[in-house]
């Protein structure tokens, strides 16, 4: 890591560098040195900082930007530098990048510091002239994201800084490098619901009142909701009971209090509030309550001019025509559309968030070029 | 413990000798001395043992029989000398019996060394010639009863040991000494469900298979049974969820497997296994399972001449009319039923189970006369 790299680096050289510096979430410190050494080079301003306390911080943040000419087009690439912890039974130590065959192994090989060094490999291959290219780097994206993207966003609207379209780096291509895009992504919410009622006897249920009785009737009814049908871009929105609380030991008793946690993902004919008061009021209908918490909202980049580029760039260096997607879980994505136009592409996933994390070292250097010509179309346009 | 008590002690002192035995569930040893010792001298033959092993035993049980001239009728007494634990917070020591005003507190008080000392005062009032009387007495009713009652019953069906009836002496009062006697008691059964899903991401339900929402439907369809209307003596059956349980910390994960737990109280129009098998019935229905455990089926005296009998001796000692009830919970006596009629009658129950259990002194002794008179019209009869 403090050995510097040259400006030619290749994508895989830079990826074992960030691989190198652990930085399970939330990251902060030498990931986010290696990656200053890396930017600084090729003219690069570096912004950093540290934001959030115990136990969802600190976090550190890292805005880097190279300006073109009065007037140029600004394009952004995002990604996060943390990663999820790494678990047991590693083959190699997840945090030596190792080659074996034609893969790298270490942790964050795909989720996603391959796609960072090679959005990095990408910005060494552009000349300045071409247009202003800025990285928007997080170190909290695997976990509650409270100090991370938005705050960055925050940064950046008090520094004017604006960029025309946004390109996050997750892995999101599936059986090979580019097949599939996410121009969108479900929007989710996590409903907590409860329902006091009256402890008793079981063989006096009279002078009980049992919560479950209510609580069964109200997820019911919103297992029988039917949210949407989907639209063109997106499938139906679901709603999932994903946990159910009683702990009542004993068989004669009727319990005080009923708990169930369910979770929506929705699509961009819902919002999360909408979707908050809606379940609030069927839980009241039964006698409960329910505390809507929303993780983010729905977003959708229209297809057109941006996801043509990509797809262009895909085919040119890949002769895969890459999918247009919204399915899947949330990424920083769900924040970066309030400022402009973003889409995610990056990485095979298959080994996201597993034991022996793993990229092709061939797709590090092809993500690269698909990187550059995007880039550089997206500049020209 | 160890004084030996005058053939004239009341019932208050014999419940005295019985409180200072402790002999929280299941008991054996101290407290069957105490008893063995009361019995004897009134021309008991006394037969004791320990059934079981940890957790549930070692159980003591008590059998003792006075016997009457040849071809006398055969009344027997039944009851149990463990106690709950006595928890925290009492004025006085729980197995330190002590007179406050009108009262005896401590454990047992009136569930129930109370009410075996006013059956052991009642036989002492009773001669010999009158009828064969026996007393059957386990340490463990407070208990899973695995080898109490149960085990007892099968020690006397050895012997030859069959009475023509049994007073069960719970503390069946509910008001003032009287009031109440129980003819029957509804049966009761437990019923685990359980249902087997695959886990997976929220993001991708397609993937997975939610267990829970086929427990809601499940539940939905048995909250919605009606099992019956009730009868002349009995309330309606009636089914209760006591239990849910998924424990599923994470909010974007679809559970692997949920669980729930019904209770149902139900009278003698059903049985535990008819039940059992219904609700495993509508469980499969729902793609989950069911394992019911039958605590007891429901049992029934019809009134006729015991309950006459013995709402006659509480009518001449008390002046108060009894109800004939099969509310609440269980007892022994859903045993007992199956070797000869059994009605249940005792002091009020309002400190049952509680700090500071007590008793009315008057109350003891008036028992015990109810005792001594149902006792002769029994064997009269």
């Amino acid at each position: 890591m403090s050995q510097t790299l040259p400006l030619t680096a290749s994508a895989l050289e830079r990826a074992e560098a960030l691989i190198a510096c652990p930085s399970v979430t939330p990251a902060t410190g030498m990931v986010f040195d290696c990656l200053e050494e890396q930017l600084a080079p090729l003219g690069f301003e570096v912004h950093r900082f540290v934001a959030g306390e115990a136990p969802d911080g600190p976090v550190e943040n890292l805005y880097a930007v190279r300006r073109g000419p009065e007037g140029s087009r600004h394009f952004s690439f995002a990604g996060h530098v943390d990663v999820v912890p790494p678990g047991e039974g590693w083959t190699s130590g997840p945090f030596l990048p190792e080659r074996r065959g034609e893969l790298l192994y270490g942790r964050g090989a795909v989720d996603m510091k391959g796609s960072v060094a090679s959005m990095i490999a990408a910005a060494a291959e552009i000349p300045a002239e071409a247009g202003t290219i800025s990285f928007i780097i997080t170190g909290d994206e695997e976990g509650p994201a409270t100090y991370g993207t938005r705050a960055l966003m925050d940064w950046m609207a008090a520094h004017g800084e604006k960029p025309d379209l946004i390109l996050v780096g997750e892995p999101t291509s599936v059986h090979r490098l580019g097949d599939m895009m996410k121009i969108g992504r479900r929007g989710s919410v996590n409903i907590f619901l409860s329902v006091e009622g009256v402890q008793g006897h079981v063989a006096y249920p009279h002078l009980a009142d049992n919560p479950i009785t209510k609580l069964v009737a109200m997820l019911g009814e919103l297992d029988a909701l039917v949210l949407d049908e989907g639209t063109d871009w997106f499938q139906a929105s679901n709603l999932e009971v994903t946990d159910l609380t009683v702990g009542n030991p004993a068989h004669n008793v009727i319990p005080a209090r009923a708990e169930a946690r369910i979770s929506i993902r929705f699509n961009d004919l819902h919002t999360g509030a909408e979707l908050g008061e809606r379940v609030i009021a069927i839980a009241e209908k039964h006698g409960g309550s329910a505390r809507p918490v929303i993780s983010g909202e729905s977003f959708l980049t229209q297809p057109g001019e941006f996801s043509d580029l990509l797809a262009e760039a895909i085919r040119a260096e890949t002769g895969v025509e890459p999918e247009l997607s919204t399915g899947g879980g949330t990424s920083d994505a769900r924040f970066l559309k309030d400022i402009a136009p973003v889409i995610e592409f990056g990485l095979c996933n298959a080994t996201m968030h597993k034991r022996d994390e793993a990229v092709a070292i061939a797709d590090l250097e092809t993500l690269a070029r698909i990187y550059t010509r995007v880039t550089q179309a997206a500049l020209r346009a």
